[in-house]
């Protein structure tokens, strides 16, 4: 991870005061303990604490962070400035109990209904719990300059797994091998891990957008979607090309350019102030007018960071406006069943008049034999 | 996955109606539609959909699935006879409404305080939520023969990565490269993924239980402590060795012995009935009784199955009282900051008089130079 700086806890402490509250819970409130890298996203960006178990209390008078026994000696020298360690013995919020009063602001996306239980036992006299969902996140979601290297390296880095895997054929193959290859090669070039499993989902597979690579044999003459991302120094890649192991026929061809030609216009309206539903409208009215409305059921995009889905989203829900510094994905694609499957994407950071996109793959079919 | 057989199904009706509940819902109700593995540990077993987004609701007159686009092709294959599917257009539990009447069961800790406030929207009229935690735990917690076949497979797994780890020298080589090549080897040799990314902690690095493994260089005559697992056919394998890189010192040396005897003796404890503060506790005060007590501040053992950590709990706060079938890590350590850490784990069986260890690797101090 690129250090946390401490300006982070003082601008949400801002924010909470702003909000009118004393401060605000920040951590996995769901399974304290023992939790994922998703769930812990906000306090690796708050602090720059990659274990997971860890909770903090940020505000004008509260700069508190809680760990275990486990983590306690690591986290010494990970925390930035200002932040007082404390060591809990059991349930991380019962050793913050001194410090919980006054209005206290928890994310109810991110708090399970149990620990909200734990919270109000722990809770000062007279203390209050306030639901804050919008105070961390869109300080986290503009990132700064070292996020945003990190997360250009990291997809430079899926960028060279691409062009490698370009350079030999992929029939005959399976779809599985495929995908262990690519965790290798991502590795020994650097990755921390995979930001999630690769995806490598050949002929009808295709149609399955989240598939899951299995034993079939990659045949020729058939589509293959290839969806990759890396975790370098704590931040996300994401990626997709769509490759052809031969001619292919004239339906699925016209859909692949239907796509290409709906994800450069979806990356085109990608601006700041542009808004999520709108950007996702460009591309989904091409795929629309294009015959394949059905066939495209998912959002246009989504941030990608700490975590690999963030905000802000692009999608025909999204009431997110995109702001200089978000980093998205453009990610349309068509899926048929039982046929086949396309899906293109970039990652791109949000400018003031358009976007840097972060991929470099060629977008035209290439044909891997 | 071994397939769901659809008793489980069946099971987990009975508990409900057991509980005076018409049903339960069951899947991960934090972030439902983008989840982790581990939330979705508990629809994967009812159910084998091994995807990030979907929920089920079972009880004596149901068996309703719901999922979104991505997943609604690949789940037809997937889903235990008997369930029907429904393809949500927006919030999964939204497109449960219509099924939502009656007394209907939740779990605390994986629901979201957000996601309570949706299923309290979609509910019929007349319907009541009622925290239930403890309905389909049970069940899950104690394996069936094709999931101790699974745990069994992929325990051998780890053995078989470190036996040829053993096989040559680690000082010198950088703990992220000793991980890495862990990684690899796992997949090579089938595995899924990891089960968590492994931890190598060499020298003062040792003393941080969960050390994430880094670009220190492995030096002659120190301890090592490598804990590592695989995801094999869906379910996990967890073992650690401590190895010294050369001669170590008496005051190591003997805390190894200790930690090697207090694992020992937390094995012979292991046996359908015991209880899982008292297993903790044999192991403990072996420890305690060798000086170092405050060195070993985690719990002796977890459940392990299609998550890494499940119930049961070894530990001074468990209340779990081991059954037959019951799959668990005993893992005690000793972790003396700034200068050393040991800690041994095998991954065993609880049987009527006492368990089977699926880990085969030996315990008396390795050293690999």
């Amino acid at each position: 991870m690129p250090a946390a700086p401490s300006d982070r806890a003082e601008r949400l402490a801002a924010a909470v005061a702003d909000a009118g509250l004393d401060a605000l819970l920040v951590g996995d409130l769901v399974h304290p303990g023992d939790s994922n890298r998703d769930a812990m996203a906000d306090i690796c960006w708050l602090t720059g604490f990659t274990g997971s178990s860890g909770m903090a209390l940020v505000g004008p008078e509260h700069r508190d962070f809680v760990t275990d026994f486990r983590y306690a000696d690591r986290v010494r020298d990970e925390l930035p400035d200002g932040f007082e360690l404390i060591q809990a013995k059991r349930q991380l919020v019962e050793a913050l109990s001194e410090h919980l009063t006054g209005r206290i602001g928890f994310d109810p996306r991110t708090t399970s209904v149990r620990e909200l239980s734990r919270i109000e036992e722990a809770l000062g006299e007279g203390a209050e719990l306030v639901e804050s969902e919008a105070l961390l996140e869109p300080l986290r979601r503009s990132k700064d300059e070292a996020e945003i290297a990190a997360i250009a390296a990291s997809a430079a880095l899926t960028d060279a797994v691409l062009e490698e895997l370009e350079g030999f054929g992929l029939a005959g193959r399976s779809e599985r091998d495929v995908a262990v290859w690519i965790e290798t090669r991502m590795r020994e070039l650097g990755a921390e891990a995979p930001s999630f499993s690769p995806i490598v989902a050949s002929g009808p597979n295709g149609a399955r957008p989240h598939a899951e690579p299995g034993e079939r044999e990659i045949q020729g003459g058939e589509l293959v979607t290839i969806d990759l991302g890396a975790i370098l120094d704590g931040y996300c890649s994401d990626c997709t090309r769509t490759y052809a192991t031969g001619e292919i026929d004239g339906e699925a061809l016209d859909a692949y350019m239907l796509v290409k030609r709906a994800q450069e216009a979806g990356l085109d309206a990608v601006r700041a102030g542009a808004n999520g539903k709108a950007v996702d409208a460009v591309a989904r009215e091409i795929i629309d007018e294009g015959g394949h409305g059905d066939h495209f059921g998912h959002g246009l995009g989504h941030g990608v960071g700490i975590a690999v889905h963030e905000a802000p989203r692009l999608s025909p829900r999204s009431e997110d406006d995109l702001l200089v510094g978000d980093v998205v994905s453009v990610e349309p694609g068509v899926y048929v069943p039982g046929d086949y499957g396309i899906r293109i994407e970039d990652l791109v950071v949000v400018t003031e008049d358009g976007c840097r996109n972060l991929c470099s793959r060629p977008k035209d079919l290439l044909i891997l034999d």
